[in-house]
């Protein structure tokens, strides 16, 4: 069915294609991405949105020298696929199977491991200065969208850049969108540039007749105000103001066009910006009408395209709670960081858009703008995937837990996510929050109690963060209606053995229960920090052996510090904490993570009979 | 000796104030300041440089409603002198004291604690939303640098101010330093603006012009091309093209200017960048011929000025060895983020430029592009404090320890900083490096032996952390001259009880040996990560009572991981973790401050005595 693909196994094959084989190609992969990723899952508008561009990059450059980081790396796909991947992509984002991210460790053409936003630039940059210093030639490319622009990274990068002039190519894939829509005075100067072409069109007739010295009319009005006026056209854009030479925007779909420029571009001696205009979910009519809803997909049928579910979520679930929370007080504001659909926020960015504030995929301005907010006495909720609130650590130690201010962040994607692999896994939030003072870290068992925890991060005024997973419920429990301070749950007496579980860990203890065939308590850790060091001063008294549960690291865990305040109050009860162990998690479905980490139920049960017999 | 100062109370006293009085008071706050300062140690250019400023703003804003941000913070002491608080200048960052920082708990006048870089715009943002949600109408400015403007932050910020329009003043208070000499291509861009005051001028008039479509040589040419014209002219600039309206730039130093322009920009409906060309160091002539030595000072001798220091510090030491490490390895290259005299660069700066990388203030990029070099066989040092690579955690994850890149992270300032207070202690370093897989982390005892852990972090080739602490030795070691993988070295035999100390806290050991008149072994955990499994079994199997020592919090910490290997391996033993417990540590000297935390020599020793007698 393919009519060139199959005879393309590495990057030498495409060379030599005709501009008509290109263009033949292009469809192919089309074809080859929507099979395959209909079937697997995964990212979907964004590759078919860069199709034309990678066929145009793999043309022009030659990757067994020249170097290439894809910022996020979610667009990496048709890459993958021309740089001898296609039979892996039948075990696409399975566990033991090709990631869905560029990874070093899969294939030579792959420079640099990417999943988060906006450091592809920092990334080539330092490549680039590498091969300076070693005196070598060859291009390094960074790849970034414009969503990923907004985020500070890349800027600091493009200071750098074009401060010192490296040899460099940026390719700005600007398709409008970040997941969302892309938001920012960054965005509205590039919507301008892109629906304006003569605006470079003129730029560039008049940096060259400046450069001839033409004498004309217009010329001869410009002389009049001397040299600083040469400055303020050939300095007047914005990449041109950080130092950096600016070309586009170009159809990044006209593989003529792109081909034409690329060869140019490759031959400048100068960090160059190349503006090339996408649209992402091209080829798909369903993705091209609904880009956010095929940004990343489960498997689909191709004909009747993506369903949303309406299966109850921690995040639907959080999204119900606060619009119904809103709107009873009207100091309650959200944040999202281009990820308003991601976390629930949809509703209540209809329903109050002026107190939802989308400030583009930038989570260190979005802490501080949530604590600006809150001296300003509104209480702002942040939400935001446990892994990306890591670029906002220093934000929250800073401008929020030391001033104690009342900012919420509803930490989603909590614990393991599955196929997105090693660089979304949230497994570091515990670890991050607890060390940092006058935090409290919460975490509901199911999604129906998310609105008690809200409530109460409401009341409590200080610094909450709450955490829950990806998905739904995993067991089927009474949510809890009310939150008492500090206080834990017994959601199961037991006797000699108490298992203190975080989130949705509850449901997962509930089940050991089933399969061990005892009576352990089962305490719900609503507080992950404060501990209810109240009830565990009963279970010292009692000589309960403890099992901590929870859905993250180690080190630095709510078990580890259960076990500093057993210690401390000088119990000696045997204590075994359970979560992940000092390593990075790869890609696979969450069941089957969980059965590779122990933490499923039957990897759990094995642990508390072992820990028992001791 | 204070002509007007001395009849300023409040913000009201200025506002009558004639620009002749005006004049008189700017001198009279720099008397004080230098006067005060001097005495007490602080932040001097920067206060100098703000002087005019700061008068204006109070002059012309009124901040019993309106709000100002300062980024940073410390420009703020004539700020603080004017409103209400010279009498607290004798006790300037000493403890219980006044902080060197805006504090909201110091006086109503202070609106958003501040320390670090880049972060003023959004918290100002933040004010001005809530104040516009709320329909209340007063002025909301942030106060930054052009250093801090190359952190990422405040691009995120101005790109959501400038896609909103929110009404707010920046204020860019523009000198050309970081604390060092500012870089990127923004401060070239700046530069730029600032000697060739024509380019703004000229941009003024075209826009006038424009606006009043006037006929005349110079519209007829722009008519030619159209519209689109029009536009290039009047979003030409890149905070235009950002969305903001940029003016300036003034200068700082003239209150007649600044007066004039101040009120001007009060009354615009939309966010404007006010460009303030100051000069770090005005009026006080050895700080503006050497601003990077007058940034922060010790108290010193007005006449005499500021002595260098040649006492080895940690910092010294670091330079020196990385200099000489670098001599024979033409692989290793330095990265600081606005910092090389502070993390004693400044030798490798001049002995390698071409291997010496200032990034800015911009310590995520720091992280990233330092990767980049990694994967390109280099060798990169990123020399940072560690309060301030709180910015890069989630780079040191996701784009270092991932992928196993061998980055040094040589980071300063750990442990308590003193004098500069909660926003600069470098107490979580150890917390937020552990919880990262594939990290080594590392502490020398003293500056001595930096050179042995730097070649053993290149011999690794993986990503190395090592800590130390501000300031020289704080005990008379024989420096390590090797370091054994993953092992760590007894200092001294003892029996009994084994004390565990992490860097600085080895010396601190050894006097608390003195102080208690016991034998205890004595361990310097050269490695923080991993721990030295095979020593701990014995302390286990030999009933050694355990005591670790860290500077450092102890959530998360190295004493909490101790005590979690050991409960592994199945050892009951006592253990007892000397550390800082869960609160920020305020501004004092050092001395103060471990011992109100009770990890000075006394109070380590007082706890050890109860722990034995348990």
């Amino acid at each position: 069915m393919y009519k060139i693909l199959n005879h393309i196994n590495s990057p030498l094959d495409i060379k030599n294609l005709t501009l008509e084989d290109l263009t033949i190609l292009s469809e192919d992969v089309r074809t080859f991405l929507l099979e395959n990723v209909s079937k697997t899952g995964g990212h979907l508008g964004s590759n078919l949105g860069i199709v034309e561009l990678t066929l145009s990059l793999l043309k022009t450059f030659d990757f067994d020298k020249d170097k290439i980081v894809f910022d996020v790396g979610h667009q990496c796909y048709p890459y993958k696929l021309l740089t001898g991947r296609k039979d892996e992509f039948k075990n696409l984002r399975q566990y033991g199977g090709m990631s869905g991210f560029p990874k070093r460790n899969e294939s030579s053409y792959d420079f640099f491991d990417t999943g988060h936003s906006s450091n592809s630039i920092s990334a080539a940059l330092g490549m680039a200065r590498a091969r300076d210093l070693k005196g070598e030639n060859y291009e390094v490319i960074a790849v970034i969208g414009d969503g990923a622009l907004t985020g500070g990274e890349a800027f600091e990068a493009l200071n750098d850049l074009g401060f010192h002039k490296t040899k460099m190519l940026v390719i700005l894939n600007d398709n409008g969108m970040a997941i969302s829509r892309n938001v920012g005075g960054m965005s509205n100067y590039l919507t301008h540039i892109r629906i304006n072409p003569k605006y470079n069109q003129i730029r560039r007739k008049i940096k060259s007749r400046l450069n001839k010295r033409e004498s004309n009319v217009f010329t001869n009005a410009i002389r009049k105000v001397k040299d600083s006026f040469k400055e303020l056209f050939l300095n007047s854009l914005f990449f041109d103001d950080l130092g950096l030479r600016y070309i586009g925007p170009i159809d990044g779909h006209n593989l003529k066009e792109l081909n034409r420029v690329m060869r140019q571009v490759s031959n400048l001696e100068e960090p160059v910006v190349l503006h090339v205009v996408t649209e992402k979910g091209k080829g798909y009519a369903l993705a091209e009408q609904n880009p956010n809803l095929y940004h990343g997909v489960s498997k689909f049928d191709l004909k009747t395209g993506v369903l949303k579910s309406d299966k109850i979520t921690y995040s639907s679930a959080f999204g119900s709670a606060l619009v119904e929370l809103a709107k009873h007080d009207k100091k309650i504001v959200a944040i999202t960081a281009a990820m308003a659909e991601g976390t629930g926020l949809e509703t209540f960015a209809s329903k109050y858009p002026e107190r939802f504030f989308d400030v583009g995929i930038a989570e260190g301005h979005a802490v501080t703008f949530a604590a600006g907010l809150a001296t300003s006495h509104f209480k702002p909720v942040f939400a935001v995937y446990s892994t990306f609130l890591q670029r906002g650590i220093d934000q929250i130690i800073h401008d929020v837990a030391m001033q104690e201010l009342p900012v919420v962040f509803a930490i989603d994607r909590a614990g393991l996510v599955g196929n997105d692999g090693e660089t979304h896994q949230g497994v570091f939030d515990i670890s991050y929050l607890s060390m940092i003072p006058n935090m409290t870290v919460m975490a509901p068992k199911c999604p129906e109690e998310i609105n008690a925890f809200l409530t109460y991060a409401f009341f409590l005024s200080k610094p909450v963060a709450i955490r829950y997973p990806r998905g739904g419920a995993n067991y089927a429990f009474k949510p809890l209606k009310e939150i008492r301070m500090n206080r834990w749950e017994v959601l199961e007496k037991g006797r000699d053995i108490a298992i203190i579980a975080v989130g949705n860990m509850c449901g997962v203890a509930c089940k050991v229960k089933e399969e061990l065939g005892i009576e352990p308590m089962i305490i719900q850790a609503t507080f992950i920090k404060p501990l209810d060091m109240k009830l565990l001063k009963q279970l010292g008294e009692q000589n309960y052996k403890i099992v901590t549960l929870e859905d993250g690291a180690l080190i630095g865990g709510f078990g580890s510090e259960v076990r500093r305040a057993m210690d401390i109050f000088g119990y000696s009860n045997p204590i075994l904490n359970i979560g992940y162990e000092d390593h990075f998690v790869s890609h696979g479905t969450p069941d089957i993570l969980y059965e590779k980490e122990q933490v499923d139920v039957k990897g759990i049960a094995q642990k508390i009979k072992t820990f028992l017999k001791k």
